[in-house]
C-alpha cells in the first residue's frame, strides 16, 4: 500500500465532486518570497473614525444605528441590487443575462475591538440569531433563491474594516460552488435516503484523526479534501437544511463551536488568524431540498506562520487546487492547541 | 432592454460552462482597504544570490548550467514525483488516488533583470521553442497525460524569485479546469464540426469591442467573460490543438503578441504588472482531441492601481466568481495604452 502521507495524491471532495492535489512531501520546501505583514493592532471600543461604529456616519451620508447588538443594513456599494429588470443577452456566442438581488453588511457586535474568538459565547449566538433572521426574511422573498453568508476576515482576505462585521449576498440565481453541492447531495440522497454530509460526518466520528472540536450537537473537522492549509468545516450532526431550524440548545451549542475553532485559529500562529468563512444552505428556490445538510466552511490562507501564506496561483488557477500538508496533519495540529485565546493568560 | 454597463448581471463562459458575475455600478465603491508594497525594483543582470542565475548553486546541491539561452531542469522541490506507484484507495466516503508527474522550472533568459516585456521578440521566440521541446518530450511518456506550462509572475502572485522564469507540471490524470474545457469543446465539435474557440474568436475579430491586439495569425483580447480585472486572453485565429503546429512565422507572432500584451500590462500602472499565466492546450493522452483550440490566459490580480488589487474572496469562494469593470472597459483601457515600454521612453 502506498504511503498517502509521504506521496502525492488526489483525493475526492464529494461534496462538489471534484479534486485536490496532495503533495505531502513538498512541506519540506524552504521559503523565500513574499512575507505578509504582522497585524499586531490593539483596537479601540469605539474608533470614531470606523464607518461601522454605533452612531457613526458612512459613506454615502447614513448614519448607523446606536446598536447595542448585532446589526444589519443594506450595503452602501452592493454588487447586487434589487431594481434590476430581467433581461436576457445572447449572439452568437456571447450569452448573459441580468442579475438581482440584496447585498447586507452584519455587524457582529457594537464593539470596535472585538472579532469572534474573544466575544462571549452568549453574544456569538445573537450573531447567529440575526443570520437566522436575515436568512428568513431574505429567503422569503420571490426573487431571492439563494442567501449566502460570509466574513471576510484581515486585510488579506480583502477587509477593508477591522470592525467585527460579515456580509450577506443574496440573489435571484444559484450561485456556482452551490450548485455543484445541489448536485452530488441530492444523488446520494435519491440513491440512498440519507444525508451525504450526515453519513460522512458520522464516518469522521468514528475515524477520529480529522476531528478539531465535537461538541454536544455540531462537529469541526478538516474535511478529507480540504484545500486550504488548514480548511475546517463546522457541522450539525443532525441533519438541518438551513440554520432556521436549529433549536435554542443547538444553536447555543453552534456559538460554542464557532468560539472554540476560531479560539485555536488564533492560538496556531499567535496572530488574529485571517480566513474568508461562509454558511452554504439549501437554496430558497422553493424546490424539494430534502438533501441539504447546512455546514459552515472557513478558508484560511496562512500556511506557515503569520507572514507566510499559501498561494493559489499558477498550477492551482489553471490545474487543480494543489496543498502540501495533509489534512490529518492539519487537524492534529489544530487539536492540540489550546482551548484558551493566547491573549487571556 | 437592460443596460449591461450599468446593472448587475451574469456571463457564461462557452469554455467551461461557468458563471461570472459582472457588478459594473460598483466601480464608485471608496477602497480602504489593503494596499500591496510597491515593487520598484532595479534588478543586477546577475545576482550571485539567485539559485536561478547561471552558474549559480541551488537548493539541493544541484549547480545551474552556464546557460545562455531559456533553460530547464526539473524542480527541486516537485509537488509532483514520478516514482509514486499508482494505487487507490476507498473506504465508506473517502476517496483518494496516487498521483504521480514532473514539474520541471523554466528560465526564460539568463539575464536576471529581465522580463517577457523588456525582453527582445527573438529571445521570447526560443522560450516559446522551449515550450515546445518540453511539452512534446513530455507528453510523448505513457504516464503524463497533462501538461501545464505556467508562469507565476510577482511576489503577490507567490513568485518567489524575480529571475525571469516559469513553470512546467506535468501529471498521468486530466486537472479540473482542463476537464471542463474538454466538455465544451468537445461537445461543439461534435455539434458544429468547428472549433469553439475558432468561432468565438471571429465573432471578438467582427464585434472589436474586447480586443486589445491583433497581429497576423494572433489575437489577443479581454474574453467577454473574464473573471480578473485585466484578464487577457492570447490565440492563434487558425485552430492549433496545441503548440506543437505552429510554424515558425506563427512562432514569431506568437513572441510579438506576449511581448505586446504584457508592454500593456506593465503600462497600465507603471509597474512590473504581475499576473499567472497558464497555456491550456490538448490533454496528451493520446485520445481524439480534435475539438481543441490552444490559448494562453493572463490572470492579474490588481484592480485599481499598482498598489490595490481585487481580492477572489468570501463570496467569490462561497458562490461565483465577481467582478466590477466590464471586460469592454478593461479592454478598452488596455488597448488604448502605448504600444512601447513606459521605462523605454
Ligand atoms: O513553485 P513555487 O514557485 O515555489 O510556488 C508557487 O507556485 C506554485 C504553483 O502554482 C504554488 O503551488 C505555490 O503555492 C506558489 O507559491
Ligand atoms: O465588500 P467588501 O468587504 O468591500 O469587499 C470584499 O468582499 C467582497 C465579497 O467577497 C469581494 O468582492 C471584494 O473583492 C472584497 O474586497
Amino acid at each position: 500500500m502506498v504511503d498517502f502521507n509521504d506521496n502525492s495524491h488526489r483525493r475526492y471532495n464529494i461534496l462538489t465532486g471534484e479534486w485536490v492535489l496532495v503533495s505531502p512531501h513538498r512541506t519540506k520546501r524552504p521559503w523565500q518570497g513574499k512575507e505578509e505583514d504582522v497585524v499586531v493592532e490593539e483596537r479601540p471600543s469605539y474608533d470614531p473614525s470606523c464607518y461601522l461604529c454605533p452612531g457613526n456616519e458612512r459613506a454615502g451620508g447614513h448614519t448607523n444605528e446606536n446598536y447595542k447588538e448585532p446589526w444589519s443594513f443594506v450595503n452602501d456599494f452592493a454588487a447586487l441590487k434589487n431594481d434590476v429588470p430581467q433581461a436576457k443577452f445572447k449572439s452568437g456566442l456571447l450569452k448573459a443575462e441580468s442579475e438581482s438581488g440584496i447585498c447586507k453588511v452584519v455587524c457582529f457586535s457594537p464593539d470596535h475591538s472585538l472579532t469572534l474568538p474573544i466575544m462571549e459565547v452568549s453574544n456569538i449566538e445573537k450573531v447567529i440569531a440575526l443570520w437566522q433572521h436575515e436568512f428568513r426574511e431574505l429567503g422569503k422573498k420571490t426573487d431571492i433563491n439563494h442567501v449566502q453568508i460570509f466574513e471576510n476576515k484581515g486585510a488579506i482576505m480583502g477587509c477593508s474594516n477591522p470592525h467585527p462585521h460579515g456580509q450577506i449576498w443574496a440573489q435571484r440565481t444559484i450561485p456556482q460552488e452551490v450548485s455543484k453541492k445541489n448536485k452530488q447531495l441530492r444523488e446520494y440522497w435519491n440513491n440512498n435516503k440519507s444525508s451525504l454530509l450526515g453519513d460522512y460526518i458520522k464516518e469522521e466520528l468514528e475515524l477520529k484523526e480529522r476531528l478539531i472540536v465535537e461538541t454536544e450537537f455540531f462537529v469541526a473537522l478538516v474535511p478529507y479534501w480540504a484545500v486550504w492549509p488548514y480548511e475546517v468545516m463546522i457541522a450539525p450532526k443532525k441533519q438541518h437544511r438551513n440554520i432556521l431550524t436549529l433549536s435554542e440548545e443547538e444553536r447555543l451549542d453552534y456559538a460554542k463551536i464557532i468560539k472554540a475553532v476560531t479560539i485555536k485559529y488564533d492560538n496556531l500562529f499567535k496572530t488574529s488568524f485571517p480566513y474568508s468563512s461562509g454558511i452554504h444552505q439549501a437554496p430558497t428556490d422553493g424546490q424539494d431540498w430534502d438533501s441539504w445538510h447546512f455546514h459552515m466552511s472557513f478558508y484560511p490562507p496562512l500556511l506557515r506562520s503569520a507572514t507566510v501564506k499559501k498561494f493559489m496561483v499558477g498550477y492551482e488557477m489553471f490545474a487543480t487546487p494543489q496543498r502540501d500538508i495533509t489534512a490529518e496533519m492539519a487537524a492534529k495540529t489544530l487539536r492540540n492547541l489550546a482551548d484558551t485565546h493566547y491573549t487571556k493568560k
